[in-house]
């Protein structure tokens, strides 16, 4: 089942005073490359540094008294662990978060920071869901999804939705996708705007999951993803999937060394810091000028979590 | 003789239309950390990538019609040259920058890229300086100091003007001091508010000859400066001294590894690109936290240009 303008309408007031509405930046020296008009939507401003946050808060305020009292766990060695423990944390919840045995150090000192407790797994997917299970069957916590979950999406819808009243008349809105929750979310909300938004999303040729799966009209394994987006290396979820298939237009491929130039670019151009998942959005952009000329186009930023110590360039 | 007030007022009105009127961000982390209330004015996403424009420009705009036909000269091989570079690009005005011969090839790409010519010189203070005179008698054209010039330092002070009309109710402002424009521009604007703003200048230990000249009351020489700073290596004029002696407080002074601990921070925590000289205002104000204690603090955030390849972390 498809959400109505009415849930998305509910998330953004649900979620409003818990999330930062992010600032929107723009750039004349980009307009100028791309002949368009472009409203970059910096979720890397966002509390933790990512939109997920939007999905966690979300998906914790929609639940009940008891199951808030009994807490939400879920599996994730990245943004998304940080986002479901600091929602929690937030909203007076407990948040159990299971995270592979070879976590970096800094993810799990970011999670623990935040008050969650770390459960470990071996570093299979097979031992994350297991593991997850059982500690959410002896808990009585609820799983959340970090993007297959309906409540995640409808708070990442939250995003666009923002930027739609900061930027008016969009034209296209271009999104990353990894597990689908976020490119969802945005087609989702910006199908219920009262003029239309074409909604394209962004993946790495090392990582196309998501284009063979709209490509073939079923959800396709992610199998040894290869690329610098982290974020991006999951797999759609039967919860966007049909959101994804009805709403988004297309999906634009990038190169390795076309993510790495982008990110490159935004930093040394427009100042601000953004993890390579968000310069795969830049990076389709730049690929396929002729998608945008002459309209006016929103990019979701959507976080700039890095390793300064690990950088590509 | 000191600019008044309407000098202020009037070169916020004559430059405001070509250049950038700059965000002001806010960290919720670095209020909890300070005990303050701290805005960030981010000149980082200033164009050009600095302050600097803001006093080229005005410059440029104090020329009589002549003056302009004739062009504008100055020596630098830093954000200076860029900035005026572009502020006589938007005003098609011709500017010859006097660089050494030594200079990174990426500055001396930025300044032809605005249209400039570069004038080579030897890599000394001496070459420099005996390069341009001969070659503003040549041309005719009018000497712009990057930071000894009252019209320079009108045109820097519209940042912190700016910044006090959106972040109201400011208690203190904290700028780097390089060769004094930035810094004297900051205290003269804040000084022509209508209630009392402190201005303290920030300086790396490695560098503190504005220190040393307001401790001693007379410009002391910036001799073989060591700082990762490069922008705050110049030392102060005549022209911006007594303004910075009657108006700045103090001046902060920070090690070597402390500016880098502070941009590393502020690239993590707040997503932005800061330059190092930035990061020493940043430094200084983690430094010294009672200075600030429980009170609204402006941080002019001087620019965002730094070589991506070539970082201290």
């Amino acid at each position: 089942m498809i959400p109505t303008l009415k849930d998305v309408q509910s998330a953004v007031k649900r979620i409003g005073p818990l999330v930062h509405n992010t600032p929107v930046l723009t750039s004349s020296t980009i307009d100028r490359m791309m002949n368009a008009t472009v409203f970059f939507k910096c979720e890397n401003f966002q509390r933790m540094g990512a939109f997920k946050i939007r999905g966690a808060t979300n998906a914790i305020l929609q639940l009940s008294k008891d199951e808030r009292a009994r807490g939400v766990i879920t599996h994730s060695s990245g943004n998304f662990a940080a986002a479901l423990a600091l929602a929690a944390s937030s909203l007076n919840t407990k948040a159990y978060i299971v995270m592979p045995s070879n976590a970096p150090a800094v993810k799990r000192e970011a999670v623990a920071g935040y008050g969650a407790q770390i459960i470990e797994c071996a570093p299979t997917l097979k031992s994350r869901e297991s593991t997850t299970l059982k500690h959410q069957n002896k808990l009585g916590a609820t799983f959340v999804h970090p993007s297959n979950d309906l409540n995640v999406i409808l708070g990442n819808s939250t995003a666009v939705w923002e930027l739609a009243k900061k930027a008016e008349n969009l034209d296209v809105v271009i999104a990353p996708v990894g597990g689908g929750g976020l490119l969802a979310g945005t087609a989702l909300a910006t199908n219920y705007l009262h003029y239309y938004i074409e909604t394209i999303g962004a993946e790495p040729f090392g990582a196309d999951d998501a284009y063979l799966s709209l490509k073939t009209g079923k959800i396709q394994p992610s199998i040894n993803p290869k690329t610098i987006a982290d974020g991006l290396k999951t797999q759609l979820g039967d919860k966007n999937f049909p959101i994804i298939q009805k709403f988004v237009s297309k999906i634009i491929r990038v190169e390795e060394s076309e993510i790495i130039e982008a990110m490159k670019f935004i930093w040394e151009r427009m100042k601000i810091v953004i993890e390579p998942s968000s310069a795969v959005a830049v990076a389709a952009m730049f690929r396929n000028k002729t998608d945008f000329k002459n309209r006016r186009v929103g990019v979701i930023i959507s976080g700039g979590n890095v390793d300064l110590s690990n950088l590509p360039f």
